[in-house]
């Protein structure tokens, strides 16, 4: 049997510094694990646009159906702002989400127990926090028809438009349902139902499919913004938030924040299983490409191994690796080990990138 | 010369209990200030709903068209959420912005300090922050069409449409460098040009008006979800923020509760000039109809109150008026006074809805 296959696409900024680190990861679980991976690598975001004129080239787009997961660093920078809108980094992104139908973007909000003093929310509030929002990804606003800047008469209007059908929210609660089994048995979705007909249908759609299917979760439903308000003040009420692509990208960035340390978390992005069972899927820590502190060896590479130990456990069913490289990763945390972004005093000098993870590396 | 008028509209759960409050503020500012107001009162949200079938009825939108300015408590509750979205209660609430044309959302987030410790937040994050909040409050998604639930094969489809003309985006734009102009002179704007064209549109007239009219006013740019981050990192950083419908009603729930004191917050809707030059306007607490605890005696009143305080300052030209007021509110809480919902040990006997209303007046 061949190993499986991974593609790599550190992107721009930061992204191929905390990605180096990742391959260090990779080949430690080639050598002392037996798990051996294909490892390819290629361009996306700026980068790809720099070197081909568009954010992701279809061969890179082929690749990525083609492998068993996608690792993506990050995309973006001041350099590609006044780019046409069409060839922005962040449509290569948008593309693999799309083309590959990564609809369960699953982003755990963690609060790593070295950690809890580094949140702007007092301790107790965040101390032990571990909720994962699972946010739609592949339709909503972000890809709905029509959509453009338009005239009429002397004004432009710019127009977006937020579509959801059944099939799309039925998939996204399902997966939703299913994680919450394994965790706190509990989902709270999130919508604007008392002001979006698309809203309502979110509702309905949610409690159709756990009525009929998983009736053993405890379900609520919450307004969006009152989801956002009930994160800061009290985020440990949460176990799943099931939520669409627009809510879910700020809902998921407070809720990471609230935990601190940005530079730590992961994500994943799953579609439906391939033909050898393993889900479409894309790995990437949730931090964006970072410029300001690109090249400089500051970067945190922790976000990026934690979302190869997702890869590891939703896309190649190696639980207790995927354990194992999370277990190193808060060792270090516990021995004081710091990267920029985690230091609240002066005096210490910050580890850097590889520093970082070497010494996940050594804990392993 | 008349009296300024004013229309009450309690609507439902803690609304009429803060708005007796509220009344009793205006008669002493009648009796010892003397600013008289002609007061009419009338039904919006589940109360017109279950008087008249509907949660506004065309004549009470008359009225509120007419008067000076109106006052809201809230609307909403769990007895009318099966009822048929056109007639739910958020649509009173709806249709008077909509219809008055109230498009600048003035929400404050202020920290009172006598509440520092009342946050989810570390007291250094939040104590003195002092934060305005602007949005967009006619249009976008909304109000936009198409939008509906349509039936598509055997599949039904949620639609929602945002929509913004630049015109529509520039009136809310100048509000926003007019108000900055009176505080720290910094305004942030908001929006996902990276994903939406919508967007780009937003932030291409935002930079336009301020280019054009406002070179004097500091101007930045951030994603939406970038800047709910940063409202939970650090949100001091702030001085006013500009952004659609929708993130508003997010972005202002989440500053609201960085607060701790979402019993406290008040909030202005206002529109054009009328023909005797005060603007359309709408003054309403950031919180709801809290249901669960109406008919109580539990509500606090300030948020009403201080919604009424915005409502001299910004319909009535009675600046010196209303910071009397904010005062008194601010005094009454550094006495300790404080309701259930302000209230963070036991021990002490919370003060009741009109205990706290009596308090302040006597501060005033
Ligand atoms: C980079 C951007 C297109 C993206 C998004 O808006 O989805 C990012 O914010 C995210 O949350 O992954
Ligand atoms: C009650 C509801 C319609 C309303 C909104 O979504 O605008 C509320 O959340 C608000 O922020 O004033």
């Amino acid at each position: 049997m061949s190993n499986p296959s991974l593609l790599i696409l550190p992107g721009d900024g930061i992204g191929p510094e905390v990605m180096a680190e990742v391959r260090k990861i990779i080949s430690w679980f080639g050598d002392k694990r037996g798990l051996e991976f294909d490892v390819s690598e290629d361009l996306v975001g700026g980068a790809a646009y720099d070197a081909h004129g568009t954010p992701l080239t279809d061969e890179t787009m082929e690749k990525a159906q083609e492998v068993d997961a996608v690792l993506l660093g990050a995309v973006g920078g001041p350099k590609y702002d006044n780019l046409d809108f069409s060839v922005k980094p962040e449509r290569g992104l948008l593309r693999l989400r799309k083309e590959m139908d990564l609809y369960s973007n699953l982003r755990p909000a963690q609060c790593f127990d070295a950690l809890a003093d580094f949140s702007s929310l007092k301790k107790d509030i965040v101390a032990g926090l571990d909720i994962m929002i699972i946010r739609e990804l592949t339709s909503g606003i972000y890809f709905g028809e029509p959509r453009g800047i338009i005239k009429e008469g002397n004004e432009r209007v710019g127009i977006n438009t937020q579509r959801y059908t059944e099939s799309e929210i039925a998939r996204v609660a399902r997966s939703a349902f299913e994680l919450a089994r394994k965790r706190g048995n509990k989902v709270c979705s999130m919508e604007k139902a008392n002001v979006m007909e698309s809203g309502i249908l979110w509702r309905d759609v949610v409690q159709e499919v756990h009525d009929a299917e998983y009736p053993d979760v405890e379900l609520s439903h919450m307004y969006a913004d009152a989801g956002a308000m009930q994160l800061v003040r009290a985020p440990k009420q949460f176990d799943v938030i099931v939520t669409d692509n627009l809510f879910g990208d700020l809902l998921s960035d407070a809720a990471a924040m609230l935990t601190g340390s940005l530079g730590m978390l992961p994500s994943a992005s799953l579609g439906a299983p391939m033909a050898n069972g393993r889900p479409k899927a894309l790995y990437e820590p949730v931090h964006g490409s970072a410029p300001d502190i690109a090249g400089q060896a500051k970067a945190n590479p922790c976000a990026c191994i934690l979302s190869f130990a997702m890869a590891l456990r939703y896309s190649f069913d190696q639980g207790e690796e995927a354990t194992r490289l999370e277990k190193a990763v808060e060792a270090v945390l516990a021995d004081g080990v710091r990267t920029a972004d985690l230091m609240q005093a002066d005096g210490v000098d910050p580890a850097t990138t590889s520093q970082m993870g070497d010494a996940v590396i050594a804990k392993l």
